[in-house]
């Protein structure tokens, strides 16, 4: 593997050459059970994977960082909640480096058992959310059907493989009708597209693979008028454009903040590096999380 | 009532006399079922109040539209989520003010049906969350009864009023124990403090009460390095400390955002004011929520 060595606000990171390419293949730890919508995030990066699936974001990095999994995948931001604070709590404190992002925009699917057809629903199951995002379908059914609220829309899938009630339908992802050989019996039932949420990639090896656009990072700035102002200036007097910008207060010391920050830019250029090493110095925490293109 | 019409980047707002005070008495729209942590947040800011329930944040913003209720309790943040986005993007077009804010720290509970001890326990209901966030508790108790993640903490304390199991209890609020006629068999069950929601009232009477010390407002800028840099310089040269600040990606529209911001601040200072009116200049959006003192 070609790669020079540099140095981004302290922390060394290999930097690949161009010839180098993000892998088709490996092995993947995702969080949850499967036909989660993070198998469809960690199909999407990797066309041939194997999938292991842990209970929490924390099994996830353990596992990553341990070697049991090649990489692992974590939902990072999601357009009705907002940045998963869970993950960059874990995030802020592992030694792991995201390699690689993807957007994924989530489009429901209606699952029945195969052979089923629309006139044989008996129920409807999936995550309230999911529910809602669908509600054109779901007011055409209440009231004919029950209409269910469970955990999660894999746990729907699996419900309606794995019960004794032949006409149970779910509202969940492609995956969960392949993982649980369930028949997909009409493939856009959301009300809009607006519902999407962002992975990353991590892996324990500090790599930036060549294209990378985008910088992730938390920091934290003394709690004074204008101290994130002066931050934002170094990247603003650089030409570097913020995508992302949230505070995150840290509970228990009143009016602090840690900042999850993203800027665009390529860390191969040594302009963007001075520019990380100045914003560096004026946090009293500075995590770099990595540079990485989005898909 | 005393109050002067002041002009907040071009809305009209009634800033009341020193002599008005936040009322304690009030009817109050909250999202969610009974003992929902919506109805403590209610609780702590209308001492004596008639609470109704409403399926959806925008039922709660109709109701206080239309003058059904005199107020609306939304959640707004999450140290877990992050910003309820629902909440914001309702805020956005409805015509209300934000009156008050209250943040909340969620003490879970562990709730029985009256005369059980914790031997008597025979399953323990609640949401995932909040069994994750009693993890010692879960697991003292785990393999010895089941432990099963249900909707939300007020459907599982309903679930042990209502079902036919004598032992089952859920990890709740006091104000699920109250509406559901259950006992508190301990009441400090979470690992950690680290749990809040913040809400806010909405009113529909554009209102400020003396004392407001918070300013939150949906901004979106131009895309273009240093656009909102431009912004925070209007704050920080007039030194109003920003206490929160996140963007949120306008889906649909690649690289546009909203930024939720709050800054310290009272609109009676018409240095406020001139800050205020200077950012909206620079803004494609702006929206004023309100002027407001958090509990």
């Amino acid at each position: 593997m070609s790669y020079e060595v540099i140095n981004v606000a302290g922390r060394p990171m290999r930097l690949l050459g161009s010839g180098e390419v993000f892998p088709r293949k490996a092995l993947v730890g995702c969080q949850g059970i499967k036909g989660a919508y993070s198998q469809q995030a960690a199909r999407k990066m990797f066309p041939e994977r194997t999938e292991m699936f842990f209970r929490s974001f924390a099994g996830v990095i353990e596992a990553v960082k341990s070697g049991l999994v090649d990489y692992g995948i974590l939902p990072i931001e999601n357009n009705s909640y907002g940045s998963v604070r869970g993950t960059y709590r874990q995030l802020l404190d592992a030694d792991v480096t995201i390699v690689r992002g993807e957007r994924l925009l989530i489009r429901h699917q209606l699952l029945v058992k195969p052979g089923n057809r629309f006139e044989d629903i008996t129920s409807v199951r999936s995550h309230e959310q999911a529910l809602g995002q669908c509600g054109t379908f779901v007011r055409s059914v209440e009231g004919k059907v029950p209409v269910i609220p469970v955990l999660n829309t894999a746990v729907a899938a699996r419900y309606v493989a794995e019960c004794g009630e032949p006409g149970a339908a779910a509202i969940a992802s492609p995956e969960a009708a392949e993982a649980y050989g369930l028949e997909i019996l009409e493939n856009r039932i959301s009300d809009s597209d607006n519902n999407y949420t962002r992975f990353v990639c991590i892996s324990r090896e500090p790599v930036i693979y060549p294209g990378a656009s985008r910088i992730s990072m938390i920091l934290s700035t003394a709690h004074r008028p204008g101290a994130l102002y002066e931050i934002l200036g170094f990247f603003a007097s650089a030409g570097l454009n913020l995508v992302k910008l949230e505070s995150c207060p840290i509970v228990g010391r009143d009016f602090e903040f840690m900042f999850y920050t993203d800027v665009e830019g390529n860390a191969a250029d040594p302009r963007v590096r001075e520019v990380l090493s100045n914003v560096k110095k004026c946090c009293s925490v500075f995590r770099f999380l990595g540079n990485y293109s989005e898909g």
